[in-house]
């Protein structure tokens, strides 16, 4: 039988590419493993640079997202990148694959929504690639920033009995793309709300870099694929376990009434959902009254503690006075 | 008439993606219009980054390329952006998009090839993504590399007077594609040395580096897409004109018995066909004699003199005492 990459897996995949590049030379400070690779071109301040593909059909529909909100998304996804190390982006570049048949208006709106995540955020676009493809539309974009050495944080620095915290709400997105494929679900109250979580994150840019600069946090990640695997890449490279507290989790109403709704588990969607682009981190007990601070002040919401970094390794979620391993469900790209 | 991507070409798209960006911020110093973007990062050197997607189908298909030569060829096309902004690349990263079903072989055989081309020009690489495609592979290569300021070359510097000049052969990864196409001629003699040219072309790291920190050249740009089409870039960002001299387009003997075989005209290869990944580039005349020593030395073959720089706009191709204008029939994206 032969070995596919869907057999191999996603990290599978990742370990078959890392295998040849063994050795990372002085000025790579971090290369794959993180939110963004860490590279540092000449004395002081650090290069991150990160890059997304978002192919047609796996990661976007024509039915569930305009180019304009793709254009949004594709550089959000990577803003988000840059936000979980802490750092501050300042430089993209875009390729972008259509079919020569698309019409110009597509690539037209896609730009009005790139440029506006971009004006947002305070990036330029410097470069890029525009190609035909046969069939599925594809965008890869490499965004850039900086970090100060102090303010930079890893996966890997999670430690025994840091609390673990998380941004916003979570599920939102993955209610949002549940109201897209049920159409009938998008005129309710609180609906936009959700589709707009999952059209147009909002990357924490600023409370990325102020939890980083101020030295508040010891790992952090972005939630792409969904805080049960997430946070299982920080436990991985930080060589920790976790325990997460179910009544904890940030659930917003709008996702209570739509789960209700359609019988679903809104915590299935919260820790399995992903694309919420909220940052997932942990931090010392003794930081907690910062952080509620900067999260109010820079996000206008909240951040919530919802769980503790433990010695054992493995992941578990907590209700009540019960404890039960928790297999993610998160998002694998093959 | 709905406008389509394939009306609006490539220059339009490219313009569109453009417009959204007008101004660019003090640390890009190059943004769309040359082979890679420069960015003054902080004091001192420049940072190089440059792009390129690969799409199967349209740069690449089963039957002419092997997933080795591939990933050999994702690198090299943006090591000669590289080359042709005088610049030593450092760092990539690389964003692969693979059907589930596709043996892990494939991306193992990727990874073989793209390393070797890594080894060869003393890249790291430092991450990207791994995603599942529905149809089309997807190949997108990132890479950044350091450039002094002084040895800096843009396509913008070509001057009145210029030689232009060539590195190596024209025409032969043209003539590769052409025997992979009409299978009857692959095992004549001089064929391999064809195909090779198209499966792995060989950037010219060292020699753009080398005409770029000694201040030889005015403007370089890299051969993708053919000279016709590459110089009319130089020209139109300097604001001149161009001259071939048909009789000095280095042609080689591989080619010519190809072109006799098939009855086709070499220059058509040579000046319209793309993928040679040689430099093309402008300096002075009494840089001459320096030019030709340094591309003898650097790339063991040699540099041809193949035209000049002429106030008027426009580009002409002469031969013997006659001159006509030359309209490029290089690739078009879309």
């Amino acid at each position: 039988m032969t070995m596919t990459l869907s057999r191999l897996g996603e990290i599978g995949a990742i370990r078959t590419v890392q295998r040849f590049f063994p050795d990372p030379p002085h000025h790579v400070k971090k290369g794959i493993g993180d939110d963004c690779a860490v590279l540092e071109i000449e004395g002081g301040e650090l290069l991150l640079v990160t890059t997304d593909m978002l192919v047609e059909g796996i990661h976007f529909k024509a039915e569930t997202s305009s180019f304009e909100d793709l254009g949004w998304k594709a550089l959000a996804v990577n803003l988000s990148d840059i936000a979980a190390m802490g750092g501050v982006p300042h430089t993209a570049l875009l390729s972008i694959g259509l079919k020569p048949s698309a019409p110009a208006d597509d690539l037209e709106a896609f730009m009005r929504g790139f440029s506006e995540m971009a004006a947002e955020a305070g990036v330029f676009l410097a470069g890029g690639d525009t190609v035909g493809v046969i069939s599925d539309s594809v965008v890869s974009v490499t965004l850039m920033g900086r970090c100060s050495c102090k303010g930079l944080v890893l996966r890997s620095g999670a430690r025994v009995g840091d609390d673990i915290w998380v941004s916003g709400f979570l599920g939102n997105a993955a209610g949002g793309l549940e109201i897209l494929l049920n159409k009938k679900y998008r005129n309710r109250k609180g609906s936009q709300r959700l589709v707009s979580s999952h059209q147009r994150p909002t990357p924490r840019l600023r409370l990325g870099n102020a939890l980083g600069e101020r030295r508040l946090v010891h790992s952090m990640i972005d939630l792409s694929d969904g805080v049960a695997k997430d946070l299982t890449h920080i436990c991985d490279e930080s060589h920790v376990g976790a325990v997460l507290y179910q009544e904890s989790i940030p659930v917003s109403d709008d996702l209570r009434v739509l789960a209700q709704d359609l019988s679903h588990d809104p915590y299935d969607w919260a820790l399995n959902g992903g694309e919420d682009y909220e940052l997932l981190f942990t931090a010392s007990s003794r930081h907690c009254k910062d952080i509620e601070k900067i999260a109010a002040d820079l996000t206008g919401g909240y951040a919530a503690k919802i769980g503790s970094i433990v010695k054992e390794k493995g992941l578990w979620l907590g209700s009540g006075s019960s404890k039960v391993p928790l297999t993610h469900g998160g998002y694998s790209h093959f």
